[in-house]
């Protein structure tokens, strides 16, 4: 059964659209998944880096506003080491720093073999608005 | 008339089914725009940060690899500075960097009124490769 | 003649140390120098890296605390573009976003032929606290 | 006793002047220490944040050169947690990736309680030259 998390990150358009899979989401943690098709091809035939941004950073939103206050993205690098054309990818969001401004979360994108594709990292500015799930 | 560059660019199928265009790409420079709609929005109605990347990366990946070289994306990194959820969004890449291996762009992100709504900064790696355009 | 602000900041014993001298601070931008000795280098005769991150974050200090309010470094990225061993650096911070939580910041150092040699971003929280220049 | 790879970091003038020892070092990881002193104070009475850079960075470049062949920085990125202004600060980095051009490494700087002050990324292009230990 899905949580209210789940169903409230699943309206998230883009990242729907781009066939994103909210996985698991609990307070300072989030996994993601995305199944790779020829849609998320660059114009040389590997996974676009805006898929995998995409991906990281639907993880990390998960992740950051799963406290139940409303989380901003301040800022966000990824760090791009395989290009990858086909396979199941995976993210895990991890918090590091959680403070009652600001959050800082890190996010490991794996294919199936395990190797690490992609890292990104990402800070949020925390507002005082709440959720009501 | 299009040039072969926006011809090859053209064939980045994620950045199209996200409904970039690939404006104009001189060596060093590229513009590209995006009109956004519902599908770009992320669960609380804005523009979802992975569009907003997309927009960047696709305009970084035009602007680094029109020297005609195999450029590949190393890391990349996004400001975000303001939340949009309508209007056109234009991305701009300039390159502040390039050696024989490797090169430096950064990207912003501004809407109709000329607000900065982003600023990317992206580094490839050079491969020896060559485009025959 | 100095003014309140260059010597606060010239409290910065740090950057003191390292020798890094602010030329110039007004609202938003600010402009700080170096001359390299043999003290700023590294294991293999090039300035280290610490170095270059101490001239670009004080100078993004003095810019992003010029407004009279406390502004807090969250975090901040260098790309490094050219090794150099001697001469003068000159960094100039000049302001890309401001609102009344965060403020971003560009720090462009270039040596004396006008090369760049590091470029470089940082954000800042901005506190309620202001200073009693 | 201290291996060939810590004598040869130990050459490394800006960091031995911060006051940075380089306390292990093996292939693909590194760990550096700081004692911190008002010599490494900003204008707030607060570790500058270039002190901290600087930490990271020197931790950073032992890991990436310890394979013996000559490592280069091209980029780096940091997050600031916890403004600290006495005790030890210990920061260990490890690789994340690696291949025959580019390395990418994690550092995080912690004090003595093991809180986390800091968390830097940073990427080095990897020469053909070899050191000769």
């Amino acid at each position: 059964m899905k949580t209210k998390y789940q169903q409230e990150f699943e309206k998230d358009r883009f990242a729907k659209n781009t066939g994103i899979i909210l996985v698991d989401v609990v307070p300072g943690y989030a996994k993601a998944q995305l199944e790779i098709s020829e849609a998320h091809h660059n114009a040389v035939g590997v996974v676009q880096g805006g898929a995998l941004f995409t991906l990281a950073d639907f993880c990390f939103a998960a992740a950051s506003n799963s406290h139940g206050r409303v989380a901003l993205a301040i800022d966000a690098e990824i760090s791009f080491f395989k290009a990858v054309s086909s396979g199941v990818l995976t993210a895990v969001a991890k918090e590091i720093s959680l403070n009652g401004k600001l959050g800082t979360y890190l996010v490991e994108i794996t294919n199936e073999e395990g190797d690490c594709i992609a890292h990104f990292k990402g800070t949020v500015y925390r507002k005082k608005d709440t959720y009501n799930f």
